[in-house]
């Protein structure tokens, strides 16, 4: 599956010129797949192409399909199309390419009938979530949290051989664009006995993560071996799991993070396919000597040379005011995929691995993706944490971040929007593009 | 909403003899709803009435139904009709016991073309369960569990003051008499420092627990009052949540139980509406005195005088010793819902109280309901626990279950079959039944 074929050839050109230009995110190699919407229109699923969209459901009505492709085309999520094998995936790929390329002989009918601006569609949800379950698969997140939350012991004796995973809420994840209200919750107690608050979350945060969408699904009480599991893999889109933090600290022991979490999960509209970033493939973390070997069920060649992928992240903050003096979203992290402790095909495997059913659609998250340096932390948890482990929450001793506005976070303020971007590079610049995940705090309710 | 109406006065009385019978789960003062299907036949939504089933489906299409009511029963699942507002969801239930009360003018027409006995059909699921949250609302089991997970620390604070719960998996809920497989799983290592083991799961266990179905849905971003819980409420099923215990020890810190619980839950065909509960309703939990009051949009008069519900709950062991030798289930647990801490109205509340939303179909676990005498605790991890705090986990010094086939359990072995029952009862002996909820363990998948 990590084969190379004519799709992700460098020569490829669009006859939809923007899809030519260096720095798009979409290019004829990419062909993310998301579902929109024009006003007067049903939901259709889309391939972003350029500052295009192609419309599939038109493809279909026109006759440039198949009926296969064409009965899964007029669905109004991808879940259907996800469920397809992913030998029917690839040609569904190649024949878009084909309608694409420079010289397609049905570049006129396209354009006129199947081709719709970014900028004119509203995005939905691209499929149907039924379950999502959230990793903690970098490191050096796990440790930095684990160093606030549990100064003793930082780093639990399981992690290094369990991709450490939990159940999360699938009703609450919204797409890109789609604001977020501040939740409300118990916070802890000012002293020990004494009685917690309720109060507007003040320790609002965003955690950088992944999203892989899975594709075929398997039967209740069978499980995915390691080897098979990228063939249970549709695709990945940029998740923000935006956190509660002081709701957490309070609610989340024994059984885990729960209304911390659940108020939103935010994914970008696009989700860029397996296939598309077969270039980018790359090994697994590098264990260091120490490190124990994962148990068998979560080792194979393939994974250990292929399981990684070279997928770079970015975060941007902009806050109102920025926005009013004309100040652009300010970097906050720039990361990398590769920092993950634990591969998707292993998440996914694990996952699997006690019989439990994935079904087309389900989401498998990453966990925040933070690498070893101040720079790369995904979350402002940690980008603000100045390794004192005594200072776990409270944000008096934290170090704010400082923009050109000359205002100061800490954690996120009303107003302020969390951008996310998400590219694999090649060697002369052009790339595969996440596009952008995006989500602005409106201000807690008065009524919760 | 807690009052009475002729829907269930105990006068009613049913022209479907079996309906009448004192033993029956089913009298016409029940009608819980399931769906069902029978050999080449679309599934179609039931009502449990004795030992049969009215067609809800061929109710519509017989014109005994208003064009709403007609409109939701052709779905194959509740969900639609779960998301009626409560006044809707009473109207109906008033139509099904005029059409189902002696005299009715329809009786020959709806014996002829509506009812089917419940022994000649195959449950399905009832609704989509789009997402599964399980609290942990017994104080007792939570004391117990804790005692044993964490010796110096078993009850923690925040318990007395959040309905402590967690997100499950959706996709692995099944419907009683689905086979169960033992899962597999990572166990932990027998000494510090070693590395794990894999292993089919040897303390598989089950919980005893009630369902809560989701009615009406709310927005995202708001939230729902304790005074309005229950018109969000449709209705009880029983709930086991089957668990790895070994698998939950080793994976469950620091993000909560997941392969543990993920590999399947099983629910009971029935769901009881909450109106036909209207005349079990009791006052919730009581608080000792040195208890904290739960926070404001915790409490109501309302929740405190009738939050809870007098409901009994039974399990029963079947061992394939047992049946070849002719032995009937053996009771293992009488408990009663009355022992948890806090109220479905309370559980509900606290899940919207961030904002999330819930949606029609949704369920809520209530936790293992256990209460504080032996006989009373709701899964085999209390039963066989002796109290030795340091005895956690191991099976050794365990007090096993004894059988009259010389049998005998710590946890559940291959071929056993869990079955629950719960009833409300009144003074004299009529019940408002919810069905049996069954599952047989399989042995472990040598593939995994």
């Amino acid at each position: 599956m990590y084969a190379l074929n004519a799709t992700h050839s460098p020569d490829l050109v669009s006859w939809v010129e923007s899809a030519n230009q260096p720095e798009t995110d979409f290019p004829i190699q990419n062909l993310p797949y998301c579902v929109f919407k024009t006003p007067g229109n049903p939901a259709s699923i889309g391939i972003g192409i350029g500052d295009q969209i192609l419309n599939l459901r038109a493809c279909g009505e026109s006759g440039l399909l198949n009926p296969r492709f064409a009965s899964v085309s007029k669905q109004p999520t991808l879940n259907q199309l996800m469920a397809l094998p992913p030998t029917e995936q690839s040609q569904l790929r190649g024949r878009i390419v084909e309608l694409l390329s420079e010289g397609s002989p049905d570049a006129d009918k396209i354009a006129n009938t199947a081709l719709v601006p970014q900028s004119d569609v509203e995005f939905l949800m691209p499929c149907n979530i039924g379950d999502y379950s959230d990793f903690y698969a970098s490191v050096y997140h796990a440790t930095n949290v684990g160093s606030m939350f549990r100064p003793d012991n930082p780093l639990l004796p399981n992690y290094k051989h369990i991709p450490i995973g939990y159940h999360g809420r699938a009703s609450s994840i919204v797409v890109s664009g789609t604001p977020i209200r501040r939740p409300v919750g118990q916070l802890t107690p000012t002293e020990p006995g004494a009685a917690p608050t309720r109060d507007a979350c003040k320790l609002f945060d965003y955690e950088l993560e992944v999203g892989c969408l899975v594709g075929q699904g398997n039967q209740l009480g069978e499980s995915v071996s390691i080897d098979n599991a990228e063939s249970h893999m549709f695709g990945l889109t940029l998740l923000n799991d935006w956190s509660a933090r002081d709701i957490q600290k309070w609610e989340y022991q024994p059984l885990g993070p729960f209304l911390a979490k659940s108020f939103a999960s935010t994914i970008s509209p696009w989700i860029v396919t397996m296939e598309a970033l077969a270039p980018f493939r790359c090994p697994e973390f590098k264990r260091d000597a120490e490190d124990p070997r994962p148990l068998n069920y979560l080792a194979s060649d393939s994974n250990s040379k292929f399981g990684g992928i070279d997928l770079q992240l970015e975060v941007y903050l902009l806050t109102e005011q920025m926005q009013q003096q004309g100040f652009k979203p300010q970097l906050l992290t720039r990361g990398s995929f590769t920092n993950l402790y634990w591969t998707f095909a292993q998440m996914l495997t694990h996952h699997s691995s006690n019989g439990c059913n994935l079904r087309p659609g389900d989401m498998l998250g990453s966990g925040t993706v933070s690498g070893q340096t101040r720079d790369s932390r995904g979350c402002m948890l940690e980008l603000t944490w100045d390794g004192d482990q005594q200072n776990a929450l409270p944000g008096s001793q934290r170090t704010p971040i400082k923009f050109p506005t000359g205002e100061e976070r800490k954690f996120l303020a009303d107003g302020d929007s969390v951008i996310f971007r998400g590219f694999c590079e090649t060697s002369d610049h052009r790339r595969i593009g996440f596009g952008t995940c995006m989500g602005q705090v409106l201000p807690a309710s008065q009524s919760n």
